[in-house]
């Protein structure tokens, strides 16, 4: 018999050699149908492996990150059996399973194609084969073997992986139906859970990365067990495209990039920067309860500070290359994060035990380098602000800044409505605990600290052992946004590594020298993303305290221009956000467009307005229509504002 | 007979070959007594020079910039002269004017140094030859005849100079007494103006400034037509030091420098980030009557910008040297200018004549490499960010938005106290219209534009004509602070270049496209150097709206903790910026201690104030002492801040 242990630490018996199908049929019919991996001991592992000694076990269903996974790197073998049986002579590359299904670069035989055309083809193919519900079959062969089989199927690019890349020693191959590849796995137990196929896209890639290599096609694909669920994410991903931030921020005039600035480098347009500025706001009154320091810092920072922090190790070859000076023999680095900064300004003058918590913080703007290809609207930028902090702290307060965090986030969260969201701690590896810098005792300090720091705030986080950074423990929070897509935002993390590198110290109570722990947080993460998430979740329909223009003032013709001007005038002089649209066009016109600007409200003038001292007033969207003086209309949007904003305080 | 016109426009006429001098003692004695040199046509003479034709005639006294250039050139020929007499041997080096006195170049012979402990004997030395009032005697040479008389005797620096530099032809020398400089002039006509002399500093100085050659010892040295003068001067200076802004700001604990972040990379601290935003509120308060749309453009910029602004023609070579990027080919530069980048953001759309005046605005942050040895505190720094705007306009509207910004700079200049200040407008050299770019018909215009306006404003404005820049005329500002320093501050410039290069245009009335004018302008020039000269101005007591810290709140002992407390929240209720020291230190430590911080206000509190809710408050610098209620002291801040900014609305 082998001892099992679940998830919530209950532990049951089965027989020896048991299979992760066999214990969730144990368990229930549903569980063994929606079953489609598990994790033995923490890695992930296909449902017909005998388990041959005491466990632990976690099964996958498609919804969690793990099934989902499995699920997609079957499928892209799926999708390699549907074009080698469409495509003979066909020679794959690497097929992965990705964030959002999975793809496989291949080259078809000379003269073939594979273009958008092609893809119904594809899909009918794969499902005809899933129907077939082939076993997936492992089997481990040496490398000799391998090399041997896989020149005979003529696919050149996995026997140049074999020998360029893979070790000697044994090699797993996995086969459905006739089409065998090279696979560590894990794969689905059959193909026949597949029941809805999406190709999605075909795109050239370069044969291992690399721009001198053979240009291969890339083909993108989605499968899920359910053909509901294909039409649910085809219908996302729909409105994913209108609410795409790049669309809507052109549209809104929030932010451009420019060819000649430089790629991935975002400009604020006057209307983002708005923004912005009342985001960055918020969070200041947010930080004041904690009596946060904001400081400013230099974009750039001698190479030597980036030596001492390590980053220079790390990162300098793919980072954004040393600055020289003309005369002198110096060599600065673009900014690529806060820390060091901060850590000088904490050295600059004794600090007691008295001192601490020293709470640092900044809206530093740093440069990262990313490939042109990678870059992504404001989400994927070469150059972005954090809304960064750093805590220095005694080993003994590291729970009340999780603490102190956990409130900031969440109301961040609940001010932009995002009610939808998971955490995550990250803790060491239990198994392996050289690869970590700091004592046995601190790590079980703070790792402690912050479960109870979450247990205290009702926070139902996921403990996830071995995700830790090498410098310390860490609570990340994810949201879910108006139409169900999941976007990392929000981080608190304890850092053993900086401080001791930096010879940080304090004069502790027995007067002593003692070295702070260092706490990074950003409740937004980056100014650049946190815009770009919250304009897909709200599709430009920004909460009215945060929107550039809350009213649009619409006068019904040029007759009633002067009136309307009246009207800014006091809206200007009581905190609301008016534009003008005074163009010779149709009220309706006039209408139209401002919907399109997603202004909140548009307020109409004519004859009866301008007689009365009233405005009409049309929510956004076709929503409510009345008729006030414009002061109860000034009124109404700052109580709106002032409801918005209540969670802050 | 010649006819002389006068700075005022009116016009004498004197005999062929009359001097400087003569003119003077014309117009009166006193005048005669004053001059010390003269411009002709625009060109400083000495005043025995005969004047042979018509010409324009300034006479300038030691007060004018002219007049002391005169005199501290002469000064250095004297310090020369001193030194040959009582260091046999010296050779000489170069020996110029400078902002603050003058300074000679000089290698003693062998064997021989010159400290501070020979400053006395050396000024002894100077005021004993002044005395003699010799005569300054011009005698032009030729290039081999002045080779020949330096080798004489010993000169072997101007012998290198002559041979090296000059041109041949004929070279002036100019004699005092026993001794002969090689020198263009202009000097004094003898020596006895020459009152009162400090030498002020000794340092190392690499000759022609090639840290490859002989290093020689420079001199420092100022002096004064009246003893008075320097009596005044050398106050002046320790005022200077009291107020010397990296002082002070290191005690009040505004910024820092770090090695490892990097030279001339300030690091703004808590209270100097608070000081330094509550800068920019002051600047987006005074902007908001005009329409500025404020943006937020990346740090840096594709080289290719600066080579289509034109900046990397002209200064690339001298600047932070290009960042690469490690995988692709390109290129970026640190951003030295902003200008660039908000040129971009005009042409991102198609602009109307009905768009314009767009006048864009950002705190923009510029990299510009200076070398390490020309840095200094805030005032020269390799880091900076400009309140810098971009107005596009047409050309019609370049008269309005200097009055703007003329009303804009003085509102600033009153809001911080700097009531002594000065303009100039420069405009092209007429007589060298080549060297501008835009046509005679935009420059008339916007020339015209600037004294306009500055006559509407009521601005007492210099006009310097060939002080423009290439591509625009331009309105600068000057302050004097509070001990009689002059600083540049606050400028407005026309450009006709950029728009060009960037090839912006708009739809005129007519339908056609036309080129925007540009007007760079900022208030402060940068909000490093602007807070330099308002600590060196304040000596660090800044306006109460200002400071970071209103009021320190002192308990008399620990036993009122309590209470200081509780008036703290009141404070920060009430928007009163408070800070706590509730050291155990006795009462008269903690009143001395925040002295020193430049704290306005401190509130004592103890027995009788925690019965009745009084605080005791004391004025900054023994100023007004008073017994009141919490309430009372929160509103007399409020109206004092109130008061302090009412000169803004």
């Amino acid at each position: 018999m082998v001892k099992i242990t679940f998830p919530d630490g209950s532990v049951r018996e089965y027989e020896q050699g048991v299979t992760g199908y066999q214990i969730a049929e144990s368990i229930s019919p549903a569980l063994a149908r929606d079953v489609v991996s598990c994790g033995v001991n923490g890695v992930t592992t296909e449902l017909n492996r005998p388990i041959n000694e005491d466990a632990s076990i976690a099964l996958y269903r498609f919804d969690d990150e793990e099934g989902k996974h499995t699920f997609w790197h079957t499928s892209a073998h799926l999708l390699a059996e549907a074009l080698q049986e469409l495509y003979p002579g066909i020679q794959f590359g690497f097929g992965p399973a990705i964030e959002n299904g999975f793809f496989y670069d291949v080259m078809p035989a000379e003269g073939q194609t594979i273009s958008e055309n092609d893809f119904p083809k594809i899909e009918k193919k794969m499902l005809e084969l899933a129907k077939k519900n082939e076993p997936v079959i492992r089997r481990d062969v040496s490398k000799a073997d391998a090399v041997k089989e896989f020149t005979a199927d003529g696919q050149e690019y996995k026997v140049e992986h074999i020998v360029e890349d893979l070790e000697d020693g044994t090699i797993s191959t996995y086969t459905q139906g006739h089409f065998t590849d090279l696979c560590r796995g894990p794969h689905l137990v059959s193909t026949g859970a597949i029941k809805a196929v999406k190709i999605t896209s075909a795109a050239g890639a370069f044969w291992r990365g690399d721009a001198k290599r053979e240009q291969m096609t890339r083909i993108y694909g989605i499968t899920f067990p359910k053909k509901k669920m294909l039409d649910e994410y085809l219908v996302m991903l729909e409105e994913a495209k209108k609410r795409d931030h790049r669309k809507i921020g052109k549209e809104m005039e929030l932010f451009m990039f420019s060819e000649r600035v430089g790629k991935g480098l975002p400009i604020w347009l006057p209307k983002g920067t708005q923004l912005r500025l009342r985001l960055q706001d918020l969070l200041r009154r947010l930080l004041k309860p904690y009596n946060y320091q904001e400081v400013i810092t230099p974009g750039i920072g001698g190479k030597n500070l980036y030596v001492t922090s390590g980053h220079y190790a790390h990162y300098g070859k793919d980072a954004f290359q040393p600055i020289h000076t003309p005369e002198e023999d110096e060599e600065y680095m673009l900014k690529p994060m806060n820390c060091p900064h901060h850590c000088e300004i904490y050295a600059y003058k004794p600090r007691s035990y008295k001192d601490l918590p020293l709470r640092i913080a900044e809206f530093g703007t740093v440069f990262r380098y990313e490939k042109s290809g990678e870059l992504h609207g404001l989400t994927r930028v070469r150059t972005f602000t954090q809304d960064d902090a750093h805590i220095f702290v005694r080993p003994d307060q590291v729970k009340a800044e999780f603490e102190n965090n956990i409130d900031i986030i969440l109301k961040v969260f609940k001010t932009f409505g995002f009610d939808n969201y998971e955490a995550q701690i990250s803790l060491r590896d239990p198994e392996d605990k050289e690869k970590y810098i700091g004592s046995d005792e601190v790590w079980e300090e703070s790792e402690a600290a912050i479960k109870e720091a979450c247990a205290e705030k009702g926070l139902n986080a996921r403990v996830e052992l071995g995700e830790a950074a090498f410098y310390g423990p860490k609570l990340d929070f994810m949201v879910k946004d108006a139409i169900g897509r999941r976007w990392q935002l929000g981080t608190i993390q304890v850092d053993y590594n900086l401080p001791n590198r930096f010879k940080l110290e304090y004069t502790a109570e027995d007067n002593s020298k003692k070295t702070p722990v260092m706490v990074h947080r950003a409740p937004f993460g980056s100014l650049e993303r946190f815009t770009a998430v919250l304009i897909e979740h709200t599709a430009g329909h920004f909460p009215l305290w945060l929107t550039p223009d809350q009213v649009a003032i619409l006068p019904i013709s040029e007759k009633y221009n002067d009136y309307a001007q009246k009207v800014k005038a006091y809206f200007d002089a009581h905190d609301v956000r008016s534009i003008m649209d005074d163009r010779n066009e149709k009220i309706g016109r006039k209408i139209r467009d401002n919907e399109l600007k997603r202004v909140p409200y548009m307020v109409i003038v004519g004859e009866k307005e301008a007689a009365e001292g009233l405005v009409s007033m049309r929510q956004q969207g076709g929503g409510e229509q009345a008729t006030m003086t414009m002061e109860a209309f000034a009124e109404r949007i700052n109580n709106e504002v002032a409801e918005q904003l209540k969670e802050l305080d």
